[in-house]
Parts: structure tokens; C-alpha cells; sequence
């Protein structure tokens, strides 16, 4: 047993509807925290979130900073996590760091991404690119004396790395940098506008008059001291951007005969002679790029987690201010309004998200575990073809989740706000914010429908097996199964939505495996052929095998759970994400031929009705289960007292009176428009 | 014939690539443009746009402003269209007024929101409700001697209004207003932080120790030479708020004990005798509310104008930059890369927005017409069964479209941002700051999920009817006429949408009412029933009976078209938009029983996948027919000359080299962390 006053220590929950609501509860929420955080996770976020709130610089109010302002700060609370040197490689402390991450990520998006892209986007791509030549500049990026960027994008090139135009000449001994034109110059890279002193950039390599491709390099555009940019670099802000974004100096850098020593080269695998030689130990481009697919899952990791705090914001601010807001009643009389989390409507816009932020972050707990076990056999320098179909089934499933998991994140926000009505759109709420916070999750790190096709390919790739798709994480058995359709419900919702995904996906499979072949006969080339299937067809197949692996994962988790109590409201939440996830397949279930008839789909929408309101007594309790520290939530209407009108006054109190210059100028022209009357 | 050179001044349309794609089009966008809109609406925008462009005062460039700035250039925005004179009464001018608002409107809501409180809130109440006696107000209103704001939310309430608390009570020949707790006091309206003189507020009226309900009144706020509050009357603003809103001065009132006198009553139809009697002509409450339902519905076809602007510049930008953003292609290399609107999920994302921003305008504009002809009768002192027919078919009809356009409205925006990869979040693209200057139309005017209910309530109060239902706008004439199912495509897909509707309507109507019925025979209260059955059926029986609505006026509309491209083409989109829409209900017209067997969805999706396909060609001739022009469509993704890379860089260049103070600090804090690591 753990103390709980210790790790659970927060709030006083002081106001007496939400606590009438609390009470409701069939469970402990601390229990079912522990079960699903666990209890160490629990007891480091408490940790980080007391350290914060004891430092001035983590102070906050509801004002909105400039972009100058906003970077200032977040240059000051970077100061304060580096002092503290918690923020290390992940692989050596993973508690800590994850414990770390959560909370940065929840305080403020823009503050952990200084850090982030800096040690684990930055420092990443040294560590696993370079090589014996690195190694001091790897000990100065994990001691913070250079701050790093990465460079990748450009103007005129996201998506299709392939392409991007900047390009790294080797002369005389040296390396020579250029941006070609326009939609070459490098933009969107963090760190980069005022701060970075090195960053990674990645150019098409030339030796000798020959293009040798993409590759990495790493090369310093500051001086340390003064931060003027080194000659043949100009670096540039991109102006300003939505939400936290404002605080994070993405930048752009043109090249102009830019000349570094060879030694910028990230040499692992590739290099080039003194005496100008290209040199590579890599078969195909193909086989560079395969190498690099395990990198990418871990990036896609950690944006499922934005998604997963995404639904855990909109559930509980709007959740907790559903109950302190009253409106309507059975008879007139203010005193007999209720609270709008009694609408079923209201239930059933928000619970979902409620049931999704707890579990997604099952769903990626697990898949981390699994994922590290992976790396694990790669960095012990495994070479399987067991580790290969390992490799492609994480880039599956992280490219499926990754998009799964942001889009729904986007819309809870979105959700969230509309159920709070006017006063949710109050910068205080912090849902609209939160909404730009998130957003371009859906974008980096892999557009989103850009990686869904690259899950559909993995699963296209599967057709033709034959026997049990027997993969290590086996989401992928049932593929050429043929799963049977609907005949009756079971007692078990999840059972009986698993199996319908598993018809889904399968005949998804088929028809898009199918209609590509179709295509192909008529001459189509396989650039064309991919495209044309994705609409109603790829795109969902990528999703619906996708969210069938996050069910089926969290229904093993719980299972798994051994108090009772947890156990049983942790299989409401699921049995409400899976019905709620299906239903949106429920045209094409039918269109695939699960079922016929409009009793399946009226009962499935029956199902659903009630897993919502199943969990409406469960609910307060579990937004506290999930809800971050009120210092981190920082929303006037989602603080754990409930008392919402109570914050939202005191911060309009802040605005009492204002009478600013212009106000002269109206009174005036009021005057003039009253003369010029009664002329 | 006109002189399209006059009226559609425009652009300089220079890139190569995007001319291309103009030159595909079947049709001149100019004559589309003109039967859509009317040639003397295009011309009379044309000159505002003009106006605006030679004013110092409305040149903006891409830089955010702080709330202070923001208010101030308002304002002074404000003045200019004062002075210009053109903002009067809608109905003395008509096309000018429609000319002018959606010209403001697309420049910045912040800006029309500041004329309209004023004009046609706040002085239209007064109008509305007031007498004789406050006719010299009236002159001042429109004079624009004075500021008015719209009080009617407070803290506790905003849905329901007849529930708000502010007290005014008979005192001895005056009126007290009070706020008797937190949540009495007013919020949210505009105009009220800084500038209001006057405001009408609504509050319960005591007379003589007895409620007689809810009353609006006209009550002086500030002095309107030193703008000091008046006596018993605390005013604050309500701090940051999202997107334009930041612009507007929605402000807090708290009363306590503010003395007015009696005048202050809008007493059209109830008075206060001198001696302290309340008096009144209207026969019931809800005799009272019932008059007011036509103002209600002028606000809410304003607000599905909002929604239509919405689908306008998603369309416009992310089209536009669709063609000018290449990536990927059959072949390597960049030259080789094809404009991502040439991958059908690209075109299947945007084109729907595209048609639904023609599909809503032709509605809105139809319903408008309507709308006048209705408040013409009711104006001219009409009181025929007939006439309040019409009153809530027009309530039925406003109060369900305008959830629909303001929903579609928010999530094209949201998909364009997307649809514009890394570069649409730019606060340049201008979609996210659009998404939140659109996102509380989805609230104001009436919660959507709220009116939606006031739309299935008069609906199931046709349930019982014998007989075609004869409505003066026909809108519901199939309501009980058992629609016959599926059995065939026809040639002409609006049709086939239009049955399939037909009977979706009917069956929900069907399906919601017995459902009503189950729920009273189980003891329910008329509350209850009410709540119980939004999920899945109310909810979705009014979208349906909306969205069968706007398709059978928009076909109406395509069928007077004379010049014969600009049919066929509206055709095209009209398909479109009819399928698209169709298609989020398959599930429920299999579950209705419409059609069985998978394959009618799957007919459906192809025949909505084809009608993507077809307005390809036709699609950047289309955007040119909506797009504002570049000066307010404010985009550096969506400009009209297709060179979004040189917009962004042209921008991104002003931010060069900057080097904010604290970038000292960091170059210590570095050094520092370099003489640490080498002790
Ligand atoms: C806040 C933020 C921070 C960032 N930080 C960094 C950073 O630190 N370093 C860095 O290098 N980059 C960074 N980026 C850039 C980011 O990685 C890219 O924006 C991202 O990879 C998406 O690429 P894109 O912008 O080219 O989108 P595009 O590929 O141009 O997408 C545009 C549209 O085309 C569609 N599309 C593209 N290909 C296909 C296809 N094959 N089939 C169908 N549709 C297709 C997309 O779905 C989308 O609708 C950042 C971006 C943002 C927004
Ligand atoms: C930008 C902005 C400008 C505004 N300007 C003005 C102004 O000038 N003057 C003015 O007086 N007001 C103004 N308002 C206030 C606005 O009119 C209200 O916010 C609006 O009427 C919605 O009411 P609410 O906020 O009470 O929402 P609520 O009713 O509190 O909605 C909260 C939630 O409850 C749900 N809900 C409520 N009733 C039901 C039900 N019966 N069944 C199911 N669910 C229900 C809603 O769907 C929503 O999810 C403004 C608001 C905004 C955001």
C-alpha cells in the first residue's frame, strides 16, 4: 500500500455540487491512478509539479504575452529545468523522464518543445548519425553549453524529405552549403530564430559533381558569444503562431556558400575521403532509410502522448464546469435549474473523450513498453528477420496511432469548448489555447493521412500471406482470416466490437487490396494506384486497424488490473471507447456486409447510449483520476473546487475600469456627431 | 450585359501554375459570380473594398496585436465607417447594407461586430420594444451620438433567459437595478469595456413586491463626456479572448442599487402607471416570446451568413495553395512533384467546403428573401393563422441551419489548416485565426445543440397533422407522407439525395416521436422526454429536415439559372454538396431502413467520390468566383497571383537577424555551463 496523502496530494475540493458528484463514485481515483499510471509515475509528476510551483519563474496568469515576452520566459523556465538537471537521456532515468515530460508537456507545450527538440531531436540525430568525431560535441549538447536545432524542412519541402533542395558541395577539403532558391531555405526548425548555436541540417550531398543523396549533417550558425550568425548563413524568425507556438522561435536559415569543415558530416555508415571520395557501407537508399524507421516511431510515441493530454484537458475542464454550470429545469425557478452534465446530449458529447484520454494512455503505455523491448534487441545489435517485421509493424502502428490519437485529441478540444458555450471561449478556459497548442500535432512528426499510408501499405504488403500473420506484437493475426459477420451480442461490448473491427479491417483489406489490383490492370502506375485508393478506402483501413490493436491492448490491461473496483469502471471506459470508436464505422460495416438490417446498427447506437450513461456516476471521480495538478491545468473553469463563476470573477475583477487613451478620441467624437445633429 | 471590368477589378493572376488550372474551367467565373451573388451586390462590394483600400487607417499587416492595440485600431476603423455614412438602417437600403456587412465581415467580425451591437442589436431592441417616448433615443442611436450595447447574458445564464436575476425594481417613481449575486451580472456583451453610453439590459421587474418577469429596458451606463461610470454601476472588461474577439469590448455590468427613471422601460405593450401599477396588453408570457421570434431569426440568418464566410476563405486559401504546394510524384525528383490538389484525398478534404460555401450563400440569400417577405406582413400589421405559420416554420428553418452553417463553417477551417500542411499553421495562412473569430457563432444567437431542440419541437408538433403539411415556405409537406424507399439511381443524383432525405426526415420524425411517447408512458415529465431524446434522433431530425431544405432551394435556385455553363457548373457543385452532406447519414438511412445490402453505400461513396472528381476542373475558376478580394481575404497562403512561397518569405524576411535582449543571458548562462563541465 502507498501513501496517498504523499503522491496524491492536491487540491480542497471544497464546492458542494461537484463534491455531491464525487461521491457518486464506485471507486477509489487514486487506486485507479495508480493502476493506471502507476504509482511511481504518480509519485515523480507530484515531485516536478511541487518544484515548479515553489519557483517565481512558473508563475502564470491569464494574460496574453507578445511573442517577445513569451520567449523571454520560456527561455527563463528552460534555465530553471536545465539547473535542475532532470531533463536526461531518456534511456538512463525512463521514470523521470517520463514523469518529467508529462508534466513540461502539460504545463506548457512550448517550454518542453525547447527542451525537447534541443536533447532528443537535435542531440538524437548526433548521437545516432555521427560517430567517434561527434563525441565532444555530444558531451557539450548533454551538458547544455550549445543549444541545437533540426533542420529538415524547408520551404518548399515537409512530407517529401527526399526531395529538399539545400545542398552540401564537397570543395577543397570543406563542405559547402547552399540554398538553391526560395523553397529552399530551411524553415520551421525550433531553437532556431534567436537561440541555436548548431544545428542538424540535412542537404543533398555532392562529391565530385555527383549527388549522392540526402544526408545529415551537423554544423554550428552562432557564435557562442555574440550569437551573430557565421558567414553564408542568414537566420530568420517565422513571425507569429497560434497558441504556444508563439514561445517557440521556428526559424528559417538560407545558405550562401556556407563553408564548414567535413567533419559536419554524420558519418555512421557514409563518409568522405580527404581526398574527396564518397563512401558508404549502406546497400541502397532504401536500406539508409529502413535504418532510420525505429527514430521515427519514437517521435510519433511521444505526439500519441499530445493527443492523450489533449482529451485529458477537454474532459476535465469541461467535465468539471458541466457541473458548476445550471441552466434549465423540470419547473421555472432558478433554484430548479440542473447541472448540463445531466443532458444525455451533453453526456454524450463529452464522455467519450473522457473514456479516450484514459485509454490512449494505456494504449501508449503499452506500446512504449513493447517499443523499448524493441530497441533494446536493436541497439544489442540484433540483425532477425523477426526484428525486421518488428520494426515494420511498430512504423505500422505508430504511423496509424500517431494521426488516431491527434484527431481525436483536436476535436475533444474542440468539443470541449462548445460544451463549456460562451464562457469556454474566454481565454481562461483555456480550451482554445489548448486547440492551437495542439494542432499542427495532426501535422509534424509525419502528416497525418501522409503516414496513414504508409500503415496501408505495411498492411497492403500482408494480403497475399498465407496461414496466421504471425507478427511479435501480433496485431496483425487475423488479417487473412476471414473473419465471420454479425450474428448475435454478446454480454461483452468489447468482444463483440473487437470482432467487428477485425470483419472491418479484413474486408477493408480486401477491397482495397482489390481495386488497387483493378487499377493496375487499367495502366495505372503504382504512384497513381496508391493515390486513388485511399479515399473511403486506405485511409480507413489504416484507422480501423489501427484503433482494433488500441482496444484489444486495453482490454488486456485490464484484465490485468487486480483491484475489483478499478477493474470494473476501467471496463465501463472501454466498453464507451469502443462502442464510440465503431459507431463511426457503422456505414461501412455495413457497406463490408457485417450486418444487415437496421436493428444492428439501432442497437449499437443503444449500446453506446447506455455506455455513456453508465458512466456518468463514475465520471467526476475519474476526471480526478486523470485531471493534472490545478497549477498545471491553469483553466478558471476546470479547477478541481468546481467553483468556476468564483475564478472567472476574480480574473474579470483584474479589468475593472479600464479606460484606455482612445476613449478621449470617442468622447469627442460623440460631441461632434451631437453638434453636427443639431445643426 | 455589364462591364466585368468595372465590377470584378481584380487581382493581377500572374503564376503560371495556378492559371492553368483557371484555364480548365467550363465556365467564366465572373458571370457565376454575378447570377450567385447579383451584379449590383458584386458592384456595391467592389466600391467598399475600394473605400477601404485608399484608407490609411484599414492597411494591416500580419503582426498580432495586443488587446489594447486591437481596441484601438477598432475603434478607429469604427469612426471611418461612421463618417462614410453607409452603415444604416438594413431595411432603408438593402443591398447596401448586405454590401457592407459582408465586406466587414470578411475583413474582420471584430470590426462589424462593433457597428452591429450598436445598430442592429442594441438599436433594434430599442426600436423593437420602445414607444414614443424614446424616440429622441432612437435619433441618437442612429446618429451615432451615443454607444449601445445588448445585455441580456449573465455569469449564471445565457441559454436560458427567462431565467437571468438582475432585479429592477418600482421605487418610488424610479427604477433600482441590482445584481444580487455573482451570477446576476452581466457579461459578454460588446461595446460595453470601453465605450458604451447606454445599454439595454434585461432584468425581472418588480413592481409592488410581485416578479412580472422578464422586461427589457434602456438605461443610461457612463457619462458620455468623461466616460466615468454612472452611480451604482461597476463596468470591466472580460480580459483576453481568442481571434477577432480580442478586438471586442465584450465587458461585465454589476449593479447595485443604480437608480433610472421610469422611461427606462421598453414598455411597448406593458407600461408602470406613475402610481407604481404594472399594466400590460399581452394576454400571456409566451404571447410576449412569440412576437419576438421573427428578431430572433433575423440574428440567426446573419449568423448562417458567418458560417458561409467560414466555408469561403477555407476554400479559398487552402485550394489556392493546394496548387502552388507541390510534393511527391510518379518519378523522383522535385520537377517531378505534382500539386497535392492532384491527390483525391486532397480534393476530397477541400471541394465539399468549396460547394458548400455556393450551396450556403444561394440558401441564405433564398431565405433572406423569404424572411422579408414575412417581416414585410408582420410589419404591416398582419395577424392571420397563416402568418404565425410562417413565424415558426421561419423559427424551425433559422434555428437549424444556423448550427449547420456555423459547424461546417469551424470544421472547414479546421481541414484547410491541414489541408495547408506545416505552413497553414502559420498565423499568415490566417485559418487559425479565422477558425476562432468563427468558432463562437457556433454559440451566440441561440447554443446550436439548444435551438436545434426549438427546430424537432415545432417538427414533432407536426407529427399528428392529416394531410399534406402546408407550410407558406412548403418546407414540410413530406413530413407525413410515408416517402417511399430506395429502389433506384436515377440520372440525377440532387433528386435521389432529396428522396433519401425525404424519408430520412420522415422516419426520424417518426422514430423520435414514439420514442417521446414510450418515454411519457414510463412516467417521464415533458423535461425529461425532451432531454431523452436529442442522442441520435432529435438532433438528427432537425440537421435532416435543414440540410433537405437548403438542397431543395439551392436545386430551385440552379434551374432559373439562364446562362447554361453557369448551370451546368452549379449543377456540379450542388451534386456535390448534396452527396457529401448525404453521406454523414448513411448509417442512419440503413438503420431507418432506406436501403439494405452494401451495396448502396458503396454506390453513394462513388457517386460522391465522382462528383469530387468533377468539379476539379472547374474548382480554381469556382474559388475565383468566391474569394474575396487579396486586401481582405488577408492571406499570404490564399493570394489570388498563386505565390504563397514569395508571401511567406516576403514576410518572414522582416523578421531577420532580430536578437532580443535575454539572448545575453543565454550566451552567459552557456558560457557558465562550459566552465562547469571543464572543472
Ligand atoms: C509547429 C511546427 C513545428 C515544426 N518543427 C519542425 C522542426 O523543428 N524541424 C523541422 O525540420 N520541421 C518542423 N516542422 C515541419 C513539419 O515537419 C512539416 O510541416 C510536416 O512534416 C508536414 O509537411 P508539410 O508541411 O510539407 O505538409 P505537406 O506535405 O505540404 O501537406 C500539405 C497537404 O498535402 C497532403 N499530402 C501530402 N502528400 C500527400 C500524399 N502522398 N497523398 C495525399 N495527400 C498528401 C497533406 O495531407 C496535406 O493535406 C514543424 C511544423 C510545425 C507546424
Ligand atoms: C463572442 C461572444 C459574444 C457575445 N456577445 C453577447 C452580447 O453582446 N450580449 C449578450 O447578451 N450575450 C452575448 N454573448 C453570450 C451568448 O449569447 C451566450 O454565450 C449564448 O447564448 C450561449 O449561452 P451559454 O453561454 O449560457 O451556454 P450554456 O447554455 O451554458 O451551454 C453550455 C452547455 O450546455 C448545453 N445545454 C444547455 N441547454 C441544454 C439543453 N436544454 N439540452 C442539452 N444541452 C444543453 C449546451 O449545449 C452547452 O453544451 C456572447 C458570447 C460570445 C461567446
Amino acid at each position: 500500500v502507498f501513501n496517498t496523502k504523499k503522491i496524491f496530494f492536491r487540491q480542497k475540493m471544497s464546492a458542494p455540487l461537484i463534491d455531491k458528484y464525487r461521491k457518486m463514485a464506485t471507486f477509489d481515483w487514486r487506486k485507479l491512478k495508480a493502476a493506471v499510471e502507476g504509482e511511481e509515475h504518480v509519485r515523480l509528476k507530484a515531485e516536478v509539479v511541487a518544484k515548479m510551483k515553489a519557483e517565481p519563474v512558473f508563475q502564470r496568469d491569464y494574460r496574453v504575452l507578445s511573442r517577445e515576452e513569451h520567449r523571454e520566459v520560456v527561455h527563463q523556465r528552460w534555465k530553471k529545468i536545465v539547473e535542475w538537471g532532470l531533463f536526461k537521456d531518456p534511456y538512463s532515468d525512463l521514470e523521470n523522464f517520463h514523469a518529467l515530460t508529462e508534466t513540461l508537456e502539460a504545463y506548457d507545450q512550448g517550454t518542453s518543445a525547447r527542451l525537447f527538440l534541443h536533447g532528443n531531436v537535435f542531440g538524437a540525430a548526433v548521437k545516432s548519425m555521427g560517430t567517434e568525431r561527434h563525441k565532444e560535441l555530444v558531451q557539450q549538447i548533454e551538458n547544455n553549453e550549445i543549444v541545437g536545432a533540426f533542420c529538415l524542412t524547408e520551404i518548399g519541402h515537409g512530407s517529401n524529405t527526399a526531395e529538399i533542395q539545400t545542398t552540401a558541395t564537397f570543395d577543397n577539403g570543406e563542405l559547402v552549403f547552399n540554398s538553391p532558391d526560395v523553397g529552399a531555405i530551411k524553415c520551421w526548425a525550433g531553437n532556431v530564430s534567436h537561440s541555436a548555436t548548431h544545428v542538424v541540417v540535412y542537404a543533398q550531398l555532392h562529391v565530385g559533381g555527383k549527388n549522392e543523396g540526402f544526408h545529415g549533417f551537423v554544423i554550428q550558425v552562432r557564435c557562442p558569444k555574440t550569437f551573430q550568425t557565421l558567414p553564408g548563413i542568414t537566420i530568420g524568425d517565422m513571425g507569429s503562431k497560434p497558441g504556444c507556438w508563439q514561445g517557440v522561435e521556428n526559424g528559417w536559415i538560407e545558405f550562401k556558400n556556407h563553408r564548414t569543415p567535413l567533419s559536419a558530416l554524420l558519418n555512421k555508415g557514409c563518409d568522405i575521403t580527404p581526398d574527396g571520395k564518397y563512401v558508404t557501407s549502406f546497400k541502397s537508399a532504401s536500406e539508409k532509410q529502413s535504418v532510420s524507421l525505429g527514430t521515427l516511431s519514437v517521435g510519433r510515441l511521444g505526439i500519441i502522448a499530445k493527443g492523450m493530454m489533449a482529451c485529458t484537458f477537454a474532459s476535465t475542464i469541461a467535465i468539471r464546469y458541466s457541473v458548476a454550470r445550471r441552466q434549465f429545469g423540470p419547473e421555472k425557478g432558478a433554484e430548479n435549474e440542473i447541472p448540463v452534465l445531466e443532458y444525455p446530449l451533453q453526456q454524450y458529447r463529452l464522455f467519450p473523450y473522457l473514456s479516450a484520454a484514459i485509454c490512449i494512455r494505456i494504449f501508449q503505455k503499452t506500446f512504449v513498453e513493447k517499443f523499448t523491448e524493441y530497441m533494446m534487441r536493436v541497439m544489442m545489435g540484433e540483425k532477425s528477420e523477426e526484428l525486421s517485421e518488428f520494426s515494420k509493424e511498430v512504423h505500422a502502428l505508430s504511423s496509424g496511432a500517431k494521426p488516431v490519437a491527434t484527431w481525436l485529441g483536436v476535436e475533444s478540444l474542440g468539443e470541449a469548448r462548445k460544451a463549456c458555450g460562451g464562457h469556454g471561449f474566454l481565454h481562461m478556459s483555456r480550451l482554445n489555447t489548448l486547440r492551437d497548442d495542439n494542432d499542427p500535432s495532426q501535422t509534424f512528426e509525419g502528416e497525418n493521412f501522409m503516414i496513414l499510408q504508409q500503415t496501408s501499405n505495411i498492411l497492403l504488403g500482408k494480403v497475399s500471406s498465407i496461414g496466421t500473420i504471425d507478427t511479435p506484437m501480433s496485431t496483425m493475426s487475423f488479417l487473412n482470416s476471414n473473419p465471420s459477420k454479425f450474428s448475435s451480442w454478446s454480454s461483452n461490448p468489447v468482444n463483440d466490437v473487437l470482432s467487428a473491427y477485425r470483419y472491418l479491417t479484413y474486408h477493408l483489406l480486401q477491397t482495397t487490396s482489390s481495386e488497387a489490383k483493378k487499377l493496375k490492370g487499367a495502366g495505372k502506375n503504382s504512384f497513381e494506384v496508391r493515390n486513388e485508393i485511399q479515399v473511403h478506402r486506405a485511409v480507413n483501413l489504416s484507422v480501423a486497424y489501427t484503433e482494433h490493436t488500441m482496444i484489444d491492448w486495453v482490454q488486456k490491461f485490464v484484465e490485468e488490473v487486480e483491484d475489483d473496483t478499478v477493474k470494473r469502471v476501467l471496463q465501463k471506459v472501454l466498453n464507451l471507447f469502443s462502442l464510440f470508436l465503431l459507431e463511426r464505422h457503422l456505414a461501412t460495416l455495413y457497406i463490408t456486409g457485417y450486418a444487415s438490417g437496421g436493428k444492428f446498427g439501432e442497437d449499437l447506437r443503444e449500446k453506446l447510449r447506455h455506455a455513456v450513461v453508465e458512466l456518468k456516476p463514475e465520471s467526476m471521480a475519474l476526471v480526478d483520476s486523470i485531471a493534472p495538478d490545478d497549477f498545471i491545468l491553469h483553466s478558471a473553469l476546470g479547477a478541481s473546487d468546481g467553483r468556476a463563476y468564483d475564478h472567472i470573477m476574480e480574473e474579470f475583477r483584474k479589468y475593472t475600469n479600464e479606460q484606455p487613451k482612445w476613449v478621449c478620441d470617442l468622447a469627442q467624437f460623440l460631441q461632434k456627431r451631437s453638434q453636427t445633429s443639431k445643426l
